[in-house]
C-alpha cells in the first residue's frame, strides 16, 4: 500500500496524525479536502504532499468537468492547493504539471482522464526515484554505520520507500549492519511517531533521542553520518528542511560528521538563488503546546509561541545532496544545474 | 517564599513536577526521601539539589542523634544524597561542607543544631551569591537584547533567585528592555513548565521555541547573546549542562553570537582536569516516552530510548563563565582557578 493512492474514483491517504496508535486509511474526493488534508498534516514529507497535490487537481478535473469548467476550476484549485503549503517546492511543483498537462488538451472534457493518467506518472516516478536515490545513497553507508536521522523521510513522506529512510532501507536491504539514532523531531514528533514505527516495520535497528541529544551522540563519537530530507533545495545548493535540521549541519561539520540531504530533483528550485528566499512557513502554537507531559499540560496560560516549521542549511554545511541521478557536491550550483537543470522544465512543458 | 526552605524543623520544597498547573509544597523529615525527592526531581537545578541535599544532612543528623550514632548515619546519608544524581557537583560539594563542619564538632549531640546552622547560612549564601552573579551577568546584556535561555535556571533551580535566569532578572530590574527566547527543554521540559512560569510571574517578556527553532533564530540574527546555568565546570572550562547545551554553543560560535554560563563558583569543579571527566546521567525512557502529543502517546511499543540528561560544551565555543566573583575568560583554567581556587577548600574545612 501507497501512502497516497488512487483507488475506486478517490483520493486515499494513510492518516499521519494517529499513528502509531492507529493506522486509518481517509479518502477524498474534492480538492478542498485535500487541501485541508496538507495543512493539517494528514500527509506530510515533501514529496507525498506534490503526489497529493497532483491527485487534488485530479478531483478538481473532475469538479471542473461536471460543471463544464474544467480550466477555470483547475486554475482556483492550483492556487489552493499551492497555499497549503509555503515551504516545500514539490507542492508547486506537481500543481504546474499536471496545469501544463491540462493546458495541453484540447478537448475541456478529455482533461480529467489525461491528469489522472499524468498523477500516476508523477506516483509510479516518485517511487521509482527513491529507489534509485537509495541506491546512490548506500553507496555513501559503510557496515556497521551509525546515522543520525530528523523527522520522518520514509514511505510515509513519500509516495513510497522514502528518501533519506530509502538510502537507509537500501543499504539495510545491501546486508550492512546499521542502527538509526532517530531525532523525535519536536513539535510534530514525526521522528518518534512516524520513523520509529517505518523502522521497526522494516527491522532496521534505531534509538529513540530526544532531538536535544543529537549534538552528544555527535561530540562523543556516536555517530557516522547525518542523513536527512528536504523540502526545498535553492540553486547555490542551501537546503531548507524541517526545523531543527540546521543545527545537526552545524554540529555535524564541528565533529567532521558528513551531512547529506536526499532529494528527488523536483525538491531542487533552480528559480531561488538561495536559501535566503525559501519561504519559512509558520505553524500554529497548539503544534508546541499541544503535547502534554506526564498527565500535565505545559506552559503557563497565555504564553506566546513563535513556531517555524523549518529551518535554511546553509550549503557551507552539506557534505553533499543526494538525488536519483547522482549526488552533488560542492560546487553546488554546478552540481545542481547539471543533475536538476530540465527537471522543472520538463515539468511545465510535459 | 524559597524553593528551598527549612520549615517547623523539616525540609520543605516546592513540587517542581507538577507546575505550572499546581503550585504544591511537599516536606520531608528523613533523608532517604530527600534523596528520591532529588533523583525523582521534584527538585532540579544544581544549587537547588545542593542546598536540599544540605538540610537532608540536618535530617540525617536529628535522625542519628535519635539513635545515638550521629557521624555513621551521616556518613551513610552522604552516600545516599550523593548517589541521587551524578552531574551537578553543587550536590557532593553540599554534602562534603555538611559532613566536614560535622566533625568539627566535639559533642555528637551538638552536630545537628551546627548542621543546621550551616546548611541555613549556605542557602542563605546562595540568594546571595546569585544577586551578585547577576550584577555580574546583566553587564553583559544591553538594552533591547534578546537572549536565548535553556531548561530552567530560575528562583527554582536555586535556593531563590537564579543564575543565568537571575542575571536575566537584573538586567530586567535595571530597567533594560529584554526579551528572552525560551527553549522549552526535551525530554522535561524544564522551560516551557518551569522559566516560561517565572518569567509570567517576573513580567519579563518571552517566546517559547521547540529546542529545534534556537538554531534558526540564532541563523536569522533574532538572538543576541546565549545565557544558562551548568551542573559541572571543570578546571580547564568544559561545561556540562542540560542535554542540548551543546548544540546551542557550537551554533552561537558559527553566528557569532556569545555564549555565557552563569554559575555560582560551587559549580566549578577545579579536580576534574576536562569535561570529558564529568559523569553523564542516563535517565529513565519515559521521561522520552513519556509524553503525549494531542491525546496519543507516541512511538511504538518497546522503542529503544537513549536519554542522556546533561552534555558537554568543550570550552572554545563559551564565551566567558560569569561567577558571583566576576567573570571569567579565556584561558578559563587561569581564570577559573584564580576565581573557584579556594571554594572547594573553603567547603572541606569551613
Amino acid at each position: 500500500m501507497r501512502s497516497v493512492e488512487w483507488v475506486d474514483g478517490k483520493l486515499q491517504l494513510i492518516d499521519q496524525r494517529v499513528l502509531p496508535q492507529e493506522f486509518r486509511l481517509v479518502t477524498y474526493d474534492n480538492y478542498r479536502d485535500v487541501a485541508d488534508a496538507i495543512y493539517t498534516m494528514v500527509v506530510r514529507g515533501a514529496p507525498a504532499i506534490g503526489a497529493t497535490a497532483a491527485f487534488g487537481m485530479v478531483l478538481a478535473a473532475l469538479e471542473g468537468a461536471a460543471r463544464q469548467q474544467v480550466l477555470p476550476t483547475l486554475e482556483t484549485a492550483a492556487a489552493t492547493l499551492c497555499a497549503a503549503r509555503p515551504t516545500a517546492v514539490n507542492l508547486s511543483w506537481a500543481v504546474a504539471r499536471l496545469l501544463g498537462r491540462a493546458r495541453l488538451e484540447a478537448d475541456p472534457m478529455a482533461i480529467p482522464q489525461a491528469l489522472l493518467a499524468e498523477a500516476q506518472a508523477l506516483a509510479d516516478e516518485d517511487v521509482e526515484i527513491n529507489k534509485r536515490l537509495g541506491e546512490f545513497g548506500a553507496s555513501l553507508v559503510r557496515n556497521g554505520d551509525t546515522i543520525l536521522h530528523h523527522c520522518n523521510t520514509g514511505a510515509l513522506a513519500t509516495v513510497d520507500y522514502g528518501t533519506a529512510l530509502g538510502v537507509i532501507r537500501t543499504a539495510h536491504e545491501q546486508g550492512k549492519h546499521i542502527h538509526v539514532l532517530v531525532d523525535e523531531t519536536r513539535p510534530r514528533l514525526q521522528g518518534a511517531r512516524l520513523t520509529a514505527w517505518e523502522l521497526t516495520q522494516l527491522g532496521i535497528p534505531f534509538t529513540l533521542i530526544a532531538d536535544n541529544a543529537a549534538g552528544h551522540f555527535m561530540r562523543t563519537g556516536q555517530v557516522d553520518l547525518v542523513m536527512v530530507g528536504a523540502d526545498r533545495v535553492a540553486a547555490n545548493g542551501d537546503v531548507a528542511n524541517k526545523i531543527g535540521t540546521y543545527k545537526l549541519a552545524v554540529v555535524a561539520q564541528a565533529n567532521g560528521i558528513p551531512f547529506y540531504p536526499c532529494v528527488p530533483t523536483s525538491t531542487v528550485d533552480l528559480s531561488l538563488p538561495s536559501g535566503d528566499d525559501i519561504p519559512i512557513e509558520e505553524r500554529p502554537a497548539d503544534e508546541v503546546l499541544g503535547i502534554s507531559y506526564q498527565g500535565q499540560t505545559i506552559a503557563p496560560e497565555g504564553t506566546h509561541v513563535a513556531n517555524p516549521a523549518f529551518d535554511v542549511t546553509p550549503r557551507q554545511y552539506i557534505s553533499g545532496i543526494v538525488t536519483e541521478r547522482g549526488i552533488a557536491y560542492p560546487p553546488f550550483d554546478l552540481a545542481l544545474a547539471r543533475l536538476a537543470g530540465d527537471s522543472h522544465a520538463a515539468a511545465s512543458t510535459d
